[in-house]
């Protein structure tokens, strides 16, 4: 099992993220690129796309590309920028790291619609506890 | 209809809070207290509360008070840390304001546990449109 | 020494701080609150306090109660939100400890004007080291 | 006067900017990168660069690019994550824009010290007033 291929079985049992439906586009040690619909499930009261639905997308593109490229990282906290609605049917959000140093990650994450518009800014701080990736190997290997 | 009212009635038909199943235990002037329980479907990967869920839950809090005290308020940002996991089988969210100047409004929200363990501290953001009640208490009377 | 003199003595060696000539008017298990006057130093392009001046004084009492509370404690993020321009001549900021879980702890910290309306709202986050009291009262001695 | 020029005449009266000795290395549509020396005046209790001196470097940085690109634009709130210990003799400041929308604009400011290695991550959030460029050429000629 390679290492993406890991985190992503981890991250399959995230009951969460297959209650919103997402989906991972890309995962490398680059970046990481997530999308999810905006179904009828995800509306908020004014028929846009639900604030913590996006946040948790953003948090899912976070802790994906974290957990691979630093095992394992738990999030410590998270901040998002709401700046237009999402244009339906889909959105996507794509994390990149800007640094790691001692236990601690930072990363950036944007979401945009379909039509590619940035709808929101996000940044994540992560604790990352240097697991030893031979044993998670072991852990998930079943 | 009372302001407490109309503002359920707006909020019932947040489709994304439906789908987390979260209950309004307290909505007042003063603040803004909701409640989920922890099911299969609120946990991540590694069988706690998600991130994504905890955050849903504090945004909704704070939309329910920002909205009942100014309407229309909506999110403009908000920021969480995560101290501990969440002892199980439930946890709620109580917002209260900080300030309202101009436009803007700024509030604390705390989530806590089954064992009232302070399990999150957020802040939120949010813009006041200043939207007439009476012409809200009309759109929604039917 | 009280733990109290101890953390003033601390922070009385904070270049900064004496830079922006901020004072400690409370300290106690339950606050810190501190001052800093608007002077010729403090203004922004358009004569208003500026933004990082209203930041650093927030900074500085979380930072003293968190190290009174949880010697020794180091600031690890920060979020401020400005409400509203300060009205001369000084300017207050108070901090309250929100929750300690681990090494983390999360404090709320809210500027105050000379009118006594709330110009900022921050929270801070801190890492924890557990220092022990005595080692530090030992150092500081001199 | 070309817009940078005015951006930067402008912001030669933040007095607060003088008082920490931060120069402009460069501001362009892409960019702004400020610096500032680690001064005596510039440590903290335990003799690193303060933080709120690298709050207020990050937020000049941010300030300078988004009233360049955007006339006027005020703080609405920043935040910082602080990952390491500032090697001397200077540290640096460069923003970016991620986007703007409406009257909002949010930024990533990123801190480097004189090893280039990354210290702070920052994002700000500006209200941006559209003012007039011709206006605001004829408000600083002199």
């Amino acid at each position: 099992m390679t290492d993406v291929e890991l985190t992503k079985k981890i991250f399959a049992r995230d009951n969460f993220i297959k209650l919103i439906g997402a989906e991972i586009l890309e995962l490398t040690e680059e970046k990481a690129v997530v999308r999810a619909a905006i179904t009828e499930n995800s509306l908020n009261a004014n028929g846009f796309a639900q604030g913590g639905m996006l946040y948790t997308l953003a948090d899912f593109a976070f802790a994906l590309h974290a957990n691979l490229i630093h095992p394992s990282t738990v999030t410590q906290g998270g901040r998002i920028d709401y700046v237009r609605a999402v244009k339906p049917p889909y959105v996507t959000a794509e994390a990149h790291e800007k640094v790691r140093a001692g236990h601690n990650t930072v990363s950036e994450v944007i979401l945009r619609d379909a039509q590619d518009e940035t709808v929101c800014v996000c940044t994540f701080n992560g604790f990352v506890k240097d697991v030893d990736r031979a044993l998670l190997q072991e852990k998930f290997r079943e």
